[in-house]
């Protein structure tokens, strides 16, 4: 089975074009108590939803990720984000299943967040745009998977911010998930964890363009948003990853004063990642959504962890993934969960798996990634099935 | 013994009343070749230099230390940076020893630096001050401890940075050295270490007001000096650490409209020491301070590690610390100097102590360095009396 998958990743096999499509409400009311009105919600679907609606996969996305998982825009050679683990044969095999992302609120890739057009002022929201949660995400989400008019997921599935995600909606809407996917997430932000955003939101903050948030008929704080990327950058590898991809090699740049005529490899990658992300990606959506993680706790509200899943369906079926050397969201964090899952007798397949890549090897260990997921999956369905028969 | 010195530390004992003093030579040739001339070398001694002046410790500090280690300056409340282990009966014990401690050259304590007057132009060098390397702050030193008039030194010893030079002092000038002690330190950055390193050299030289490096006559790059400590923070401490110290624990401030009323306490904190470093810290010197650091390599132009130390007299002692929880200077980095150390028979102490502190356990694990550090000093004194008997 593997090596059959990971055939087809390695020839290319994909969902091919795609398109983004968005679906507009009339408001969504936040944990905060504040009403967004309107609200839209950016999203793409990859493979066929059967007639009964039961084969649909949501696929949540991280802190810089957006609706566009798979497949290629008309005309663009870059394909989606999660492009080697969703497709068909794949590990969210779009021959068997129909797979959902969308862009998260507060974001910047044609969901509502502070770069839209605020009705009341009919200018950008700026810092004017609620402060957003993930509950709130996946609040938009569940009004979004209503809309398409399916009654109940097969799995809902993410990394890092998408696992957080994914646990959300295991727990507010237990009757519409069969199954969660957790990848290298946390049940809540570790105090290293938040300095790391709050130093980038500093930079960004710091940055004059920022002004106050008001920056979108001029300069951006591109300058602030690049140093909060590398920041992330250096916490998305480890300290092995980095020493395999870049050891202490240099390139030459041009002549300063400082330093002499070279720079470290890792010095120019990250000022490439830097530089790059500021043209995708909106300022204001990275503070929002940096706080949103940071003040999620899944925890919260709810009694300890142990006691949030006291209600959850005996049938659901969880899958936890964690990675050696991530060292941003450390196993012992995927644990807590799992723990607290098996302490009230759920199905629950929890593996650490070995890798060098750190928090990114989310993104990168595609093979087993893609073995464990299908299998997940696919006895998922089969439970389902034998449930209904 | 431990007791006794940890009771010491509690009582309040110290050098008491120092003072900063200074010395200017006409020039000092770099290693890029360039002369700085002239060179001011701002420097503290405590303790009484013995008649046959072979009594003498040079400690070496760190990134963001300063000459000022132990005791208070005249109307000041807070000692030296070291004042734990620097003074009466502590683990550099100044009832016994002369210690001595200057400002690296580039540094913004009194020593030659970017932010000192260029006699060619007559304002602040900026960025037209040499690029500077670990090995110009050791021939800075020695050229301070010849005007001294000691011959050679009981001990060079230092954390972090100052490990380094401690090392480059002993391939450097083995004639002039007794023994090592470098503690939480690297014979060369990892690609990690330099990437936090150059994210924080981006955030200050992407603030505006570092307009190229000269800035002295206007508003400094706060803004981008405080982001970069902060960075440097989250790198001295470790994930147990921050958990300890901080948790989720909030701290109220005032109303913003993102993220509610409160911050968490690790935010504050980061803020805090982020803004307060701008007060006491030139910009520019971090740029080239870091540089330093991360251009450092001590088998660069030397061969492997096990070649640099085969001329070193075979009496000469070293004691390499590292701390289990520094994943900054992890203990591997300190174990590579060990290795090659042992690879030509020298006389060399490893200790990986168990701390949850991070790489700033060199600075407050007090009471297990303080009794080796007074041990590994008394051994030191007394065979080198024992050599002359």
């Amino acid at each position: 089975m593997s090596d059959y998958i990971h055939d087809r990743q390695a020839l290319g096999i994909s969902v091919g074009q795609v398109e983004l499509q968005s679906v507009t409400f009339d408001s969504l009311t936040l944990e905060s108590g504040r009403v967004l009105e309107p609200v839209t919600i950016a999203y793409e679907m990859y493979g066929e939803l059967d007639a009964d609606r039961t084969n649909a996969i949501l696929i949540l996305h991280a802190l810089s990720g957006d609706s566009h998982a798979a497949g290629y825009y008309t005309g663009e050679t870059k394909p989606g984000w999660w492009e080697t683990m969703i497709g068909p044969g794949k590990g969210f095999d779009t021959d068997r299943y129909c797979v959902i992302c969308s862009n998260v609120i507060g974001g910047c890739k044609g969901s509502s967040g502070p770069s839209s057009i605020n009705p009341a002022t009919g200018k950008e929201y700026g810092v004017g745009f609620p402060f957003i949660t993930v509950g709130d995400m996946v609040r938009a989400q569940k009004m979004l998977v209503d809309h398409l008019g399916i009654p109940k997921l097969l799995a809902v599935a993410g990394g890092s911010m998408g696992g957080m995600q994914a646990m959300e909606w295991a727990v507010e809407y237990p009757e519409m998930v069969a199954s969660v996917v957790s990848i290298a997430s946390a049940p809540r932000h570790s105090p290293m964890q938040i300095a790391f955003n709050e130093v980038g939101r500093e930079a960004i903050m710091g940055d004059p363009n920022w002004n106050g948030g008001d920056y979108y008929q001029g300069d951006a704080p591109d300058a602030g948003l690049a140093v909060a990327r590398m920041i992330g950058h250096i916490t998305y590898l480890s300290d092995e990853a980095m020493q395999e991809k870049f050891g202490r090699r240099m390139r030459e740049h041009k002549p300063t004063d400082q330093g002499g005529q070279e720079s470290f490899e890792v010095e120019s990658y990250l000022r490439y990642q830097g530089e790059v992300f500021t043209r995708r990606f909106d300022a204001n959506t990275y503070l929002y959504i940096t706080k949103a993680l940071d003040y999620y706790d899944l925890s919260a509200g709810r009694g300890v962890l142990v006691e949030v899943f006291r209600e959850l369906p005996p049938d659901m079926r969880f899958l936890i993934i964690a990675f050696s050397s991530d060292w941003l969201y450390p196993p012992y964090q995927s644990k807590e969960i799992v723990h607290a899952l098996k302490g009230n007798g759920l199905d629950c397949t929890y593996l650490e798996m070995s890798s060098s890549h750190g928090h990114d090897a989310f993104l990168l260990e595609n093979k087993d990634l893609t073995r464990v997921v299908w299998h997940f999956l696919e006895t998922t369905g089969r439970r389902r099935e034998a449930h209904h028969a």
